[in-house]
């Protein structure tokens, strides 16, 4: 079964945003058994979008448009469908509902332009958009099916995750695919690699194995195909035992989770807290975790401490220190670790500190230079890393070499 | 001028990878004045490459073919061009002694797999690649510009910024494309729509604008063609400025910035601090501030008081206020304020505290209430905000919220 994405919208094609909406929904396709054959970004423009179309429809079964359906005159996806399938326009009563309920939720005038939102081709089934007025529309002509969407990340993903998928999974007879996937953080891909090469080398065909690496971490996804789903989850889930077994190590899940979820749901499991003392990541650390539900049961809270200052007053970092070794030191982030977990109360800490550039380094300490620390009462782990010159680079690098050395202490413990 | 972006590999259609490629090879093109009409994702497979690179020439002059010129098997694209212009392959000698001179830098032998880099079909020009071993390729066939470049985002830069812009530039009479962004924050994109009405319908021909919403701000870009640069650039910002004459209570830059750049930009330039005491958003705020290089001589720090522990001992929040009214109240936030500018003594803070979801919410106060502070020592603002039940975009749109907050007291402050 092919797909085709076709994205609608001129600030993908002036550079002004990248398509990250088209890998997104190219991984739950490919999850579902349905291939991708190509993604194409085209213009706010009747006529491309009408070709774009005609050549998606030539190549794929299923067809998946996002973008063009605000309510302002350069979005023209919805009139260009209805040209496209040759019928007229009608007003939806559900979608005009979520319009109005909308607007009612957030105490906002309902304005003429926004009852458009709720104008559809009169062929389409429309998909119900909670999140936003524009609504989704599913089309099933000439046995292949359109859907169009607003590209809104958050809009796009609900309707895709809610009704586009399981739509297409009850339509289509899909082969099954089960993906299995191991996390792994502080080896790199090719040692990694050298470490399980016999057990890759023995894979049956039908089963792939894939290395997704990402600053710092290696994610190791084993993919099955075939027709009887309780032997093919047997087979892949023995081959990942395999894996786990030999690189145990470095495991931090033996599912497809962010790092640091991962040691949230250890540490919760443990009834451990958390706090941070952040200083280079500059919140960034504190972001990963609350960004997940149910974090506060493990995740205190701590400092951004970003100036000198705020390391004293907060940390309790001693001037001397910072005036004889610098911020960025070994002796810094010890007490930065110390401070945290005295002061904010929680079983463990991290404490980094570091200079994430383009600005501050020295012969001595150029940019990337970064100290991370991290500890409970009993024990603690302090390193230096040398991240290179990019700022973003640095500030995620450093975030997955704290996360994985805390990963490390707490395996250790737990032996 | 008009030109079509290609990028050849299964990566990017199995979502493994996010095409940030094309985004700026489209920068680059629209500030050339070269209009980008399309941007294609391909298999790894001939004829679907055939089929794009045919479906392009039809519709642009200029078509830009990254990926596929690995070393391994699945690397066809050099093939398939020499294939679609009926040429043969040749061993380039210029490209031959790079692969020889890279190899000998990193003293790695050199397999007969690595001396085919050097291959490129018979009637192209060969562009050097001084970082890596695959060299750029230029055709010019029947009065179009083909040009096959690395997918590896450092190489293909310096491909297109040495040779393909400045060849393009020398090749073809260009027009002038004049982009002007102005960043709105705190209407929505329907409201921003009917202020401007008037000036949107009167704009000239050669003139459009696009609205650009995330999560509670808005950017307007006008887009300006034309070949009189000094012209054409006057009337597009004489355009700009009478949008924001008329929206100036919510214009947060007149350039493409993000939101929080553009305060820690007005901040700098007064010399004024700034400290965050943040619970709900947990560090995310931080995070944005830091993330822009030359933060730090705006933003202290400050801190993520998750816990109602860190509120009371780091904000100085009292016990008796979290008991009365809760840690989401509006007493509690001001109470975080007046302990951040204490503590942490900076010019100005900002404090928030919500309930982000999906737990924790109650019939009062359902997830999503949300209660924002932001202040200096002279006045402050206290609001409240209902955001839904998503836990991301409660965390995002609290920060935008948050950011508009101050940058609607700055420019206050500064009337």
């Amino acid at each position: 079964m092919l797909a085709e994405i076709i994205t609608i919208g001129d600030e993908i094609l002036i550079g002004q945003i990248v398509d990250t909406n088209s890998a997104w929904m190219a991984q739950q396709l490919n999850a579902a058994g349905i291939r991708v054959k190509q993604i194409s970004s085209v213009s706010d423009q009747k006529a491309h979008i009408i070709t774009a179309l005609n050549e998606a429809q030539q190549r794929a079964d299923i067809i998946l448009i996002t973008g063009g359906l605000g309510p302002t005159k350069d979005d023209i996806t919805k009139t260009t469908l209805a040209e496209y399938f040759g019928v007229g326009m009608r007003r939806d009563d559900d979608a005009l509902e979520n319009v109005k309920q909308i607007f009612a939720r957030y105490n906002r005038p309902l304005l003429e332009v926004n009852l458009h939102q709720a104008d559809v081709p009169a062929n389409c089934e429309v998909i119900s958009n909670k999140n936003g007025t524009a609504p989704g529309m599913w089309f099933h002509e000439n046995s292949k099916v359109f859907v169009s969407m607003p590209g809104v990340p958050f809009e796009m993903k609900y309707i895709m995750d809610e009704a586009v998928i399981p739509k297409l999974k009850a339509m289509f007879q899909l082969p099954y695919i089960y993906h299995k996937t191991i996390l792994t953080v502080g080896e790199g891909e090719s040692f990694l690699a050298e470490r399980i090469a016999d057990i890759e080398d023995a894979l049956p065909a039908h089963i792939k194995l894939a290395y997704l690496p990402k600053l710092g971490s290696v994610r190791l996804r084993l993919s099955g195909y075939g027709d009887n789903e309780a032997q093919l989850t047997k087979e892949v889930n023995d081959q990942a035992n395999r894996i786990i077994e030999r690189v145990s190590n470095v495991i931090a899940a033996d599912d497809d989770i962010a790092l640091e979820k991962a040691i949230l749901d250890k540490m919760a499991a443990q009834q451990l807290t958390l706090s941070v003392a952040e200083s280079c990541t500059g919140g960034y650390l504190s972001h990963l975790f609350t960004q997940h539900a149910g974090s506060s049961q493990v995740f205190l809270g701590g400092t951004v401490s970003y100036s000198d200052e705020l390391k004293k007053s907060i940390l309790g970092v001693q001037e001397e220190t910072l005036w004889q070794h610098g911020a960025v030191s070994r002796e810094t982030v010890n007490e930065m670790l110390n401070g945290a977990l005295l002061n904010f109360k929680s079983d463990y800490a991290i404490a980094v500190t570091g200079i994430a550039g383009p600005g501050g380094g020295t012969p001595e300490k150029p940019v990337g230079t970064v100290w991370i620390a991290v500890g409970n009462a009993t024990g603690k782990l302090i390193k230096t890393y040398s991240f290179g010159n990019k700022r973003t680079q640095n500030i995620e690098r450093t975030a997955t070499a704290a996360l994985g050395m805390l990963n490390t202490l707490l395996a250790d413990v737990n032996k």
